[in-house]
């Protein structure tokens, strides 16, 4: 599969991009606004996989570029940008039957922790959803993977993610992903009814963190 | 400690009863709105106890005889009866120092699954805060442990239960009650305003229980 990662030289979409070099065969295609940054980015993540051993080709493009010809598409950006680059794919007509994976969480801080804070739609995966066309899958997966250590090629995971998807054929092709990727397990979560129960899962995974001695970074598993 | 678990005769009060009587020395007084069916319970429990080769006294007593003169208190009641339970436990002015457990989530069910669905406070944690006088310490704890693994006491749990309470000494206190049940880590999420994000996660473990082979009765593990 070819898979882009739109946003893919932030936080998260670096450690997606990392992790699905490393672990599997897919081709990854690092998307940014800016085709240069991209191809920055992804120059930098070859190296690192250099130095870890693995001799991987990481592509690039700008976001739009990426889209076009990729299988899956990840919106690997920040969650108050979302709606502005859902709404750009449908206007520059390059969404068709992509399966389209959304990690983005909406939260807001205050002086206790953060704490979930959706649109008014109800999840972030539902608004990709009612957003992009009919004939684009939208799938929730990879929200509750610290960005750190998804990004560090020698840290183990072992955690879980959870993937929401209305078609179960489509769900179960991204669990399947999800496996690929070394020391993450993939979980069906169900619909996408279902997206506001898994994303608000992150704002817990960082209070914990906060709150708990030597719990940096961590991670759910369900068990 | 004297431990009230109001509701005692419940699933989730059954479960917790059986499990401080086994794994502490705390006294453990099942509570009911019926004193016979708090002595019922209390009686099967010794039994089951005894089964395992533990002897252990179980006390019983009605809902507010068994709030009077315990330390801590624990409201083992289903969501819908929250309300009107900590309001007839504050017009009895039965309520002065105690530390008060409130282990409950509101959620409502569609076809996907089960969704969050707290009272308009926010969350059950911070109704019962509110209502609650200045005296007594509300603590948010026990959430997402599944009832039939938590009353089956040949079953390992191996999860983790997060506990929310503005009084720091109070919820470390709860933290160490917690990590005396076998199988059980008790983590700390923070002040009660982090409630909302603790309590959210039970309809997930349903879901999830729900949409994976072999993973009923499923809990949470942060690592």
């Amino acid at each position: 599969m070819r898979i882009a990662i739109l946003g893919g030289t932030g936080d998260i979409g670096e450690g997606l991009a990392l992790r699905l070099a490393a672990d599997t065969s897919h081709t990854v295609v690092v998307g940014s606004r800016n085709e240069s940054k991209a191809a920055d980015s992804a120059d930098s993540y070859e190296s690192r996989l250099t130095n870890h051993d693995i001799e991987r080709a990481i592509e690039y493009a700008d976001n739009t570029t990426a889209t076009i010809d990729a299988d899956v598409v990840v919106l690997a950006i920040p969650p108050h940008h979302v709606s502005d680059v859902i709404n750009t794919l449908v206007e520059q007509e390059v969404l068709a039957d992509q399966v389209l994976i959304t990690p983005a969480v909406g939260m807001r801080g205050d002086g206790a922790g953060l704490h979930y804070d959706p649109p008014s739609t109800g999840s972030i995966t539902e608004l990709v959803a009612k957003r992009a066309p009919d004939s684009t899958t939208v799938v929730g997966a990879f929200h509750n993977l610290a960005a750190d250590r998804l990004a560090d090629l020698d840290a183990d995971l072992g955690v879980d993610t959870l993937v929401v998807a209305d078609d179960e054929e489509v769900r179960q092709r991204v669990i399947d992903l999800g496996n690929e990727l070394t020391g993450i397990r993939a979980l069906s979560a169900g619909p996408l009814a279902n997206a506001t129960e898994v994303e608000s899962v992150t704002p817990l995974v960082i209070n914990i963190a906060r709150y708990n001695d030597g719990m940096h970074d961590v991670g759910v598993k369900f068990s």
